[in-house]
């Protein structure tokens, strides 16, 4: 059966079965012409949008995953500001002739993703479309956040995790790869169609005030890092070498380092620390993998320093949208 | 100039150039991962989309008056809540070939409908996409709200303004009708093109507890009433004579009460009422247009009364996204 024989209202009703359940602080769900829930004092608020074609290809998006990561990449924004989710709305401009199969694994994958992360899906909106795009708007809250513009002069650079990843599985796949398959590439895949957000550790980061400021890596290394020292007003030496990439990275690709650098979506967190910081980051212990690339400098320039300590400019590469 | 000349960086500035300024409760705008606000105790949110081709077509749609609807579909949501705007988020998926003018035009009567409203954008998204999607979510406050389950048998059902004009504008604008020229059909183009909100008339609605169920009329009379119906457990009688046309629609239309029933897009409050508020709802003067056009039954039947008194089961007709 496909959409267009289902119908919005009862495209809607699906969701709406499929959300049931009383969630904490949902006075009105999914149903009304707005929810209602209680505010935190702190709100924040963060929007994604996945464009069919642009973002995502429909016949190498397993649909659940797609789901996963329509929630998992609004994670990442408040978790690179320290935050806790809360809510979620979701809408969703669909073709007429993609099947209610399709629609299902979507919305138990966003479900699985809502579910791990506590989100309450409260509301959102439906329409036809002739591509698939998906809008995900969540809520958050936090007393302590971290911006893009609090790195100083002398602060630490640290990424989690490892980059490139999800560039080179994007590239894989569209080569024909199949998730679920081969073991390197498998990594590779996931990192690409099915990304975590790094909830947990911006938290503590906000928390025990440890990071001056953060964002998480979604237009890549170069970009993002290149946001947060125009928002600071500082500049940056990032050390090539200790770019951390994976072996799966590696063994695949004959450039890591460029996709390290620019290939974006890697969702993991870039963020700066105070000198003074730098030993309690570790106390957080051996399940967050974080690596220190470089230092934040007081002048404008962002410097890439090889193995041999020569610094060149940086360049500012990383996704674009319009093309 | 295009967007694809202008790229992504340079679009978000100009977005958050054109909304910059300090708004209260706004801790952090656009331009970080995700925006901060004073949250308040009793959160309202809601979602709409716009779809090009679908739900508005480019060449016939003013940019200017696209981005006040854009805004303005959602704030009629928070009025069928009776709640007050607080906070937008905008996600844009653009054509790259749509100029810099476009972009421009739509963010400057987005920003006329935020002014008016007071509503902050405090941030969103962009992409790219082969055809114009807008997805805004708006959050809201209330200490008193109004849900879609509250009517019971016996309180009468009133609608503001008149309906069926925006359906008839449609009709006429994809029939050659341009905006700002014809007198009749200046009205009909307008409640298309640049609805309402009745934010204000629903306000007071929901503090005076004048309301027992509401809901804006954007899917259509009869549907909108159905959900109202559905959701309270109750049944209807409409007075067909009862229900406001504008002159306007009358002259343009040879079927005026089809499209004051199903055409959709009304963007007016559907809203029942005790009858011992009945009189206190006299008293909110006449500013406010409100036709009282029958009441709720303990049935679950929707009835349809003619001039002569007959009454037939209302067909429930509407818009239907998917088709």
């Amino acid at each position: 059966m496909r959409l267009k024989d289902l119908g919005e209202r009862r495209i809607i009703s699906r969701i709406r079965q499929s959300f049931s359940g009383k969630r904490p602080g949902v006075i009105l769900g999914i149903g009304d012409d707005a929810a209602v829930v209680r505010g935190p004092r702190t709100l924040l608020m963060t929007q994604d949008l996945l464009v069919e074609d642009v973002d995502f290809r429909r016949a190498l998006h397993p649909p659940r995953l797609l789901g996963r990561k329509s929630l998992n990449v609004n994670l990442s924004d408040l978790a690179a500001m320290g935050g806790r989710p809360l809510h979620a709305v979701l809408g969703l401009a669909l073709p007429g002739n993609i099947g209610v199969t399709w629609l299902d694994e979507f919305l138990s994958g966003f479900r699985e993703a809502a579910r791990a992360a506590r989100v309450a899906l409260v509301g959102g909106d439906i329409s036809a479309a002739a591509r698939i795009m998906i809008a995900v708007t969540v809520t958050g809250e936090t007393s302590l956040f971290v911006t893009r513009y609090g790195a100083g002069p002398g602060d630490r650079i640290f990424v989690s995790g490892t980059l490139g990843d999800s560039a080179a599985g994007r590239r894989l796949l569209e080569r024909g790869a199949k998730p679920g398959k081969s073991r390197p590439a498998g990594h590779l895949l996931q990192a690409f169609l099915d990304p975590s957000p790094r909830l947990e550790l911006g938290f503590l980061l906000a928390q025990r005030k440890l990071a001056s400021a953060m964002i998480d890596i979604s237009d890549g290394l170069t970009v993002d890092l290149w946001h947060i020292c125009e928002e600071s007003g500082v500049g940056a030496e990032v050390e090539l070498e200790r770019i951390p990439l994976s072996k799966e990275l590696r063994r695949a690709s004959r450039r890591p380092l460029a996709l390290a650098l620019n290939g974006g979506e890697d969702f993991e967190l870039l963020f700066t620390v105070p000198p003074d910081n730098v030993s309690r980051l570790r106390h957080l212990g051996s399940r967050f993998k974080v690596m220190d690339i470089g230092r934040i400098t007081a002048g404008k320039k962002i410097m890439a320093v090889d193995s041999t300590g020569k610094a060149k400019p940086l360049k500012i590469g990383g996704y674009e949208h319009f093309k």
